[in-house]
């Protein structure tokens, strides 16, 4: 759809090939992340499809091929499904979606597995970009920092009110530059959150990463399409560089605009960051059906089959498998992964 | 075998036929706590037969026939296997074994789910004990408290040294009433082991719970013999009284003495009792395989499979199974049993 007066709805392009051990046991690559039920009854995926209902054209969703029959499930009407045959990381699943769609559409995208507490918010910053995308921009969406993370890249923006131009791009920073980020201010948290059109991605990856727009025109050229579902040919693919958008094109495009947002954003990236998103009962105990609390407080309960009874316990994370549990306080968030590489290690005995 | 001199060995008369729901859940109906690995590697049924080696003759075990398999396995040569088709309490279950055994057998009669850290203690009271149970006593053990425990029977000593007559049994008493009685001394917890011949415990059922010898006697003689089992006849047995053999006899018996023992016992009755009964590593931690700590101290965990992890709690309960888990505070022992009533509900919903 698009009005006479050229104005065409924005496309959501739903990036929903990631996996991550950081919510391990409940997230394991054939559980991923975005298809959990974090936060509520709803899994992120949903979460992010019900972000995009009115006023915006039917997503793409571009993600690994083994999550087929879930995401059908839960796609809705006019939805295009791009399934890859193997990971090749952001900038690939970006180039697929930038030659299936028409040069002009504008393409939102937008990973799958973030929360987002006031989509408001969300919405009114899009508004505020659309023109700068129109216009043949990059805009990245700038989270406020509330703390020095080291775990998000950083976004400095130059001098300005509203949509600004980006000055650099940081990776993950060490824990002194990020204070001194977030002391300086005019520092955003990168949430992989982009609009642009598709010609813009086009032209910017033929400058910066051919390789990646190359193998992906050569992969969409030769998928197979099965009604929603386009199976990207898995040769063609295969030959693709595996970067981050961040790295192939971010970072060497002066193009690129940053829309500073407030919106409750957070990517659920560890047990605290699911703790900090979720809202307690009068005790303070973010629980599930299948769960008692006797006399605690502070615990954030997750189980995706056990039940699960607490008795006077304060301040924990507890998450609960068939096969696998863990019990942690928040603040050790960290070491899930040291447990996850154990419980792999244990598994191959 | 007996000895020229009339010296017999003492025959342990197990009694395995519990269940209960205060280690929910890892214990249940159909995994009852005498079969699960709590200290260590052994369950407390093949503790309990370790400690009866050498020196005793083997052992009858009485016990439900749906754990037939499971005692079949573990039960040594020579051992007699007494099925009941139904519960019927403590004092049926040793009118069993009192009119199976030879009339001059000293029996001593010994949960198959408590926990003896010194059973060189345990041995030399059984030796106290002897003479009196030859000369037609029952001996009943009697544990020294530590704490004015509200969960135990207790039993009041005469006066003397050694082995002294009983005075009286009291019930789970009422917490002053048990503080008085610690503070006045000669009172011992009642661990329900008791050493009698098998014709002492046949008089004392006549005298004071004849139906419940009658129908024992009858369901021994109707039973029916499989090698070492002897599988009790269920329409006879049916019709004994359901008691305890302290409310059948005990309370009414002339013929009891107690001989106070120090062994290191425990009824291992509630997840606090397995707590202090653990011996834990360098970090107060009491794991087992399976189980990952990192920077923990002073937990218990027990599995029967799930893997589990803990970062950075302490002084915790953590008890896994598949389709259950239980997390809390050891002092919090006593509402394991809501949470067990609770599990159950909503596994029939």
């Amino acid at each position: 759809m698009s009005l006479s007066n050229g104005w065409r709805p924005i496309r959501p392009v739903i990036l929903a090939g990631g996996a991550g051990t950081r919510l391990w046991p409940l997230s394991t690559a054939a559980r991923p992340k975005h298809l959990l039920p974090l936060l509520g009854t709803q899994s992120l995926f949903e979460e992010t499809l019900t972000r995009f209902g009115d006023g915006f054209a039917p997503p793409m969703i571009v993600a690994n091929q083994a999550q087929e029959a879930d995401l059908r499930a839960l796609a809705p009407d006019g939805a295009q499904l791009l399934l890859e045959p193997m990971k090749r990381d952001s900038a690939a699943a970006i180039a697929l979606a930038a030659v299936v769609a028409d040069e002009g559409e504008l393409l939102l995208i937008c990973p799958s597995d973030h929360h987002i507490a006031e989509p408001d918010g969300f919405r009114a910053a899009i508004e505020r970009a659309r023109p700068e995308a129109e216009a043949g921009r990059i805009v990245t969406f700038g989270i406020e920092p509330d703390h020095p993370s080291t775990g998000f890249g950083y976004i400095a923006a130059g001098a300005g009110e509203g949509v600004r131009p980006v000055v650099r791009f940081v990776e993950k920073p060490p824990v002194e530059r990020a204070e001194a980020m977030l002391a300086e201010g005019g520092h955003y948290w990168n949430a992989g959150i982009f609009l642009a059109s598709a010609g813009t991605w086009r032209d910017e990856l033929q400058a910066f990463a051919p390789e990646i727009l190359k193998s992906a025109r050569e992969a969409a050229e030769q998928a197979v399409a099965d009604g929603p579902v386009l199976r990207i040919d898995a040769e063609a693919f295969a030959r693709s560089p595996s970067q981050s958008i961040d790295y192939a094109v971010m970072e060497h495009s002066e193009r690129v605009s940053v829309v500073p947002v407030s919106m409750g954003w957070s990517d659920i990236g560890s047990w605290q960051a699911l703790v900090d998103a979720s809202i307690g009962d009068a005790d303070g105990n973010a629980l599930h059906d299948g769960v008692l609390a006797l006399d605690c407080r502070g615990n954030l309960v997750r189980s995706n089959g056990p039940k699960v009874a607490l008795i006077g316990v304060e301040g924990l994370v507890v998450v609960a498998t068939h096969d696998a549990v863990l019990v942690m306080r928040p603040d050790q968030a960290q070491r899930v992964r040291e447990a996850s590489d154990w419980y792999d290690r244990e598994k191959a005995r």
